[in-house]
């Protein structure tokens, strides 16, 4: 297929170096000039195989239709991408979203195209513009928002999955979505937090008493079952216990974090209190601004 | 006077210290031989005067009576020295506790001698056994538990008072050590989970927002008044900006925190769901925690 992969962070550098190794043919659409120029001249490094994967790269408002366009930015730039897919799509080209979080998906129901929802379940670090670390086998699970796109996805769908990249269609996407949600909204703040690995928030009993608090108040907006929840909160975290969430990576190299679209969405999108959820979000925020201001000294 | 002192911590040094350069007699109580022998061997050495006092030290078990007698050991410590007290001290020395929190107040009620409540509002830290430096200067308040002994004790504290190191009666003792509580609530934890000084806690937005919730909690349990005391923690966050709280310094050095005599506190002496303090309790026993397993490795 002949698939526009938009954004190259560590989820769309390992997205495109998949895809090509499949022989898909890819074009990365990136933010910035210097990105796109060693995209174009170096391809995609991928670790650990050490492989080099030819792709295109261009500016994401050059952007042209394809059999498949990938959406991989984080949330807080999703906007931008969003105007550039109605200003130059067709409204036939497919588009797959892989953010964390729900806060985009009232903006994306109003694109024309079929929409596919999805969410990554691998792990992977950016090491540099065009190296990526493939750090943890999973899956990439996805649903279409209308029904009557359901068919030809899932024929697209078997064009893509690999044994090596698996992509399942999942039926109930809201819910993958909102699970999706859950479990980050436990692990990533609290990793940030207390600076440790997924793995050590249930290995240390408080931070584990505080995850179960998080997960409830979770499950209470989602409208999710607590203790199914729960379970899959303890089962994700010891299955990628080596790894390191995004929001750490993010708080370690003092970017802005996801905590608006992840603990933020949940605060906004409810009028009980959730006292839990309030203090991730004011301590990941707390320590954001912190870093800024380091920065700036 | 003849003045014994129990704890030669930061606050024992600066106390016995003070009152020595005043010409009282002190004799310190510790816990550890080798403290013993510095002591008796060097005096104290304070600063930033860079002055030696000499003091006179004991083992706690030695105990004998004084004029009055200083408890300034934390509150994991007061237990074995309550039965000292039991055991060795005659029924009229008066006994002045100076420790956080509200715990030992049940304790210390059953004992016969007159007994002091007092809280410290100078900034201090031990350097080493026998060194310590005086970073603030405050005052000492203390009252007593029982109006019989107010007369005798205004006698008493009149001989410790002086301009460079005061002492001040303070008739609603109860109230005192509640409010220090309720500002120990907020600066203590917050500080050692952001590893910030005291005054950073008020310009960063989202930790401030954070201790005005832990603050409304603690006055809710105390019985204080939410604004007043809100006031209070501002003031006093301000006024030590440049401190390390004791439960920082506790926790950089791998120490044990007194959050359990704090937030702990609050949490077992309420009913209601304390979400807030609930947080930063496990907070700061997950760090203690994660600081004992790194030196366990």
């Amino acid at each position: 297929m002949n698939i526009g992969v938009v954004g190259a962070g560590s989820i769309g550098l390992l997205l495109s170096a998949r895809l090509a190794q499949r022989s898909h043919h890819i074009v990365c659409y990136v933010q910035r000039e210097d990105q796109k120029r060693e995209l174009n001249q170096w391809g995609i490094h991928l670790l650990p195989e050490k492989v080099r994967l030819p792709v295109q790269a261009k500016r994401t408002e050059q952007m042209t239709d394809h059999d498949l366009v990938i959406v991989s930015v984080k949330q807080p730039q999703i906007h931008p991408v969003i105007d550039v897919i109605k200003q130059t799509l067709s409204p036939d080209t497919p588009l797959l979203f892989l953010q964390n979080g729900m806060s985009h998906l009232e903006q994306v129901q109003r694109l024309k195209q079929p929409i596919w929802i999805g969410v990554v379940e691998h792990g992977a670090i950016r090491l540099n513009d065009h190296t990526v670390r493939h750090t943890g086998l999973g899956v990439i699970r996805a649903g279409t928002l209308r029904k009557q796109d359901q068919h030809s996805m899932k024929n697209r769908l078997n064009m893509l999955n690999d044994d090596r990249f698996p992509f399942v269609y999942e039926e109930d996407w809201e819910r993958m979505v909102k699970q999706k949600l859950a479990v980050n909204a436990v692990i990533n703040p609290l990793t940030a937090l207390f600076r440790v690995k997924n793995g050590d928030i249930m290995l240390n009993s408080h931070i584990k008493k505080l995850g179960k608090h998080l997960c409830y108040e979770a499950c209470d907006v989602l409208g999710l079952d607590r203790d199914t929840m729960w379970e899959m909160v303890v089962r994700i975290a010891r299955a990628t216990s080596k790894n390191e969430s995004s929001m750490l990576t993010d708080i370690e190299k003092g970017h802005e974090t996801e905590i608006d679209s992840i603990s933020g969405y949940l605060l906004k999108s409810h009028e009980l209190d959730l006292p839990y959820t309030r203090f991730v979000y004011h301590a990941v925020k707390a320590i954001e601004l912190k870093n800024q201001e380091e920065d700036d000294t």
